[in-house]
């Protein structure tokens, strides 16, 4: 699973947050919110719900229920007056499946080995109404499955200049290729985004994705995390 | 930031618990909690203490604070009679410094470009007292710096064989060579002690790696999590 994401062009603080949290009987979550705008309101507002949503997670909830409780919490807190979006995509070894949860728009991508599907159904953002209920998807956890989610920030990517981002294609052409890793994926979507908004993202951006390779022969667990620091001292 | 980590030999859940989180005010830290024996008990005690110390810095509580309170409230909910190692590692972007938060006897290796220190003040565990104070070092994130943090089952390994890891001279070892990645530097620690101990971890082992390099061109931040699966279909 790899997680690649930059802020909107001169914002120092972006709208999008996103954390991968371990279940408690065994896999893996990862929790990305856009709050509404950017900046620091929206960085507030999305980071409540991730962190409302980790928290359900770590204590055994389910996903749709933590979705739910966030919808409510968020309404509560801000008299339904914002909005955001909120995705969850776990890897739940308990069950053996993949879930998802979408209470967003933004479609998400999902390939059987090089057969790429796009999951489009209608999905609401969580905050402005009581009763708002999560899009599920769930599905066995084999291998050759690949994921890709993102939020609005790469949906509108090359908007300004009339060339949109066709993920599909995109994907196709990648698995088609070599077997790229999540890591890779993530990153050449994120870099033809804000390429297609002039290297200048007109808001913050992140992408997601998931494959689930053969396994592999260790059983070691591995997290990387690179975080850019601008003028870091003795460079 | 990259972190290595397996289970004990024949042992499905690790007393070891990791979590890395966004610092609010820029930056990220990682947590980790070691928790006495292994197994289920254990788990439970390094997930409720890790889980505290995430909540207190997400609300932007400093980690010395954080690592009293994870203490004061272990110590409350078990009556003082079950003890955790804990170590704060974090990159701060608001103060530039990098903080080693440490409640643990293990140490912790400090390189400097290719000269390695090892800090091995006295530090004592938390739940076991009242006033447990951790062993702070903070100090300013410049280029160059490669810090090692890891569990007492890297520190342990090969004690049955009469083989200790020395974690200096391999780091140094690598430092010396070429530009290892925190992710290489975290395996190569972690696949040593796995070999020390007959490739039968004798204990649950998580390495922590992080290297400050020269800025990288993007301002992408990237994060990787690869979980190993027993018997995915489809293989």
């Amino acid at each position: 699973m790899a997680v690649a994401k930059i802020n909107k062009y001169a914002v120092s603080e972006s709208g999008d947050t996103l954390e991968i949290v371990e279940r408690p009987n065994g896999g893996v979550s990862v929790v990305m919110a856009d709050g509404q705008t950017s900046g620091r309101g929206a960085k507030a507002i999305s980071t409540m719900v991730v962190r409302k949503v980790i928290s359900l997670l770590a204590d055994g909830v389910r996903d749709g229920a933590a979705a739910r409780a966030a919808s409510d919490y968020l309404y509560t807190d801000r008299d339904g007056k914002v909005t955001a979006c909120l995705n969850i995509l776990s890897v739940d070894l308990q069950t053996g499946t993949i879930v998802i949860t979408r209470n967003n728009p933004t479609p998400i991508f999902l390939a059987h080995k090089e057969q790429v599907e796009c999951i489009t159904s209608d999905s609401v953002s969580i905050g402005t109404n009581r009763n708002i209920r999560p899009s599920i998807t769930e599905f066995p956890l084999e291998s050759g499955i690949t994921i890709v989610m993102y939020t609005d920030g790469i949906k509108f990517a090359g908007d300004r200049t009339g060339q949109p981002l066709n993920i599909c294609t995109l994907l196709e052409s990648m698995l088609e290729e070599e077997e790229p890793t999540a890591q890779e994926i993530a990153d050449n979507i994120l870099n033809q985004a804000i390429r297609l908004d002039n290297n200048r993202p007109n808001d913050d951006m992140t992408v997601v994705a998931l494959r689930s390779t053969p396994t592999e022969v260790d059983q070691i667990r591995r997290m990387t995390v690179r975080l850019p620091v601008a003028n870091l001292p003795g460079d």
